[in-house]
């Protein structure tokens, strides 16, 4: 799809399980529509019924993806819902909020497990085209908080090394936004959940998403 | 993985269904064999226990991948047969055979369906990296025959779609072995299986597959 056919502007939120995305994802939404937007919220890798038929496969122990074909799965949940649901809903003037996006893959597939962001990100340039996200809302926050806020506390052995794996994630996320300091705005997410808000909708303002 | 570390050869068998590909990938399997070389058959989408369920979900009328997405999920059916089967085998010394590769990727979905050949290939390099098949055998039949295999003769609308359909394909093969016409060597399926095997063994001998 030619950027010129996009009416509508395309908002992905991005950060590890327990910095509040879906939260903020529901804020955001309800917020844009209080401003007169129409607006469309989906999320990955789920989003359309192939979307989640292989994100079971992906949940799946009995398939146990190698990482290049883990990284083909997200790819293909995410071509499948560009296609089907973002491009057309942007072509009519909706603001569509996505719950996690390409920079997961990036940060994830690319940085923690090991695959390397730029060949991560030369698999996202095949799918993606010229449809990239026209804001990024990364909500970064220490792993020892995150994984706090989801376990309510509790440490076990698997607890450190999904420490050490999130320590990874979030320094994926940080070598990702050098990359597209533009596009993605990073917001401290370890703030109460209304300030992290006052500071998306200044960032929304920023990128002409609202007036 | 660097060429280098193959010790094995790594042959395809391509062409539509109804050309013979499982007839002669089980020939070539026993002539090899008889040859004192350790085999290995595959076969493809399928092939390894995620390849299975990514076909089910290929094959699910629910989930109707669009053309990416299907590029993407026979991707990483292909990624992980890779690395978790041939990459292995050919290390360790096997021949491997299989039944549909990339080729199949490149005349389906890239000519078939439209998406383009070197769109697909693009993707293809990716998954593959260096381990390219070091003989493909494509068993070119007219569309008419191979689909009058498959239903015995029997005609119908959805029948004059499926030969239209198979006829691009055909037409996918040739232009994919005019791109590697080292690689690919085309026999004529129409004829008998016993001078189609024949044909096939002059081809593997050419190659050095067999002394």
């Amino acid at each position: 799809m030619a950027r010129n056919l996009k009416k509508g502007k395309f908002i992905t939120i991005e950060g590890p399980d327990g910095a509040g995305k879906t939260t903020q994802a529901e804020k955001i939404a309800q917020y844009l529509k209080s401003r007169g937007k129409r607006v469309i919220s989906t999320r990955e890798p789920g989003g359309t019924a192939l979307g989640e038929q292989l994100r079971k496969v992906l949940l799946d122990p009995e398939g146990s993806p190698v990482h290049t074909a883990e990284a083909l799965i997200y790819a293909a949940c995410r071509a499948q819902l560009l296609e089907r649901m973002v491009i057309p809903a942007l072509k009519e003037g909706f603001t569509v909020v996505c719950d996690r996006f390409v920079d997961s893959s990036l940060a994830y597939q690319g940085w923690a497990r090991g695959i390397g962001i730029n060949r991560i990100l030369q698999l996202n340039k095949w799918v993606i085209g010229s449809c990239w996200p026209d804001l990024t809302i990364l909500l970064d926050v220490d792993p020892t908080v995150s994984l706090g806020r989801l376990t309510g506390g509790r440490k076990d052995r698997l607890e450190s090394e999904a420490l050490e794996f999130h320590q990874k994630v979030r320094e994926g996320y940080m070598k990702v936004r050098e990359m597209f300091p533009d596009r993605i705005r990073i917001i401290d997410a370890s703030q109460p959940a209304d300030e992290v808000f006052r500071q998306i909708v200044a960032e929304l303002e920023k990128a002409g998403v609202v007036e």
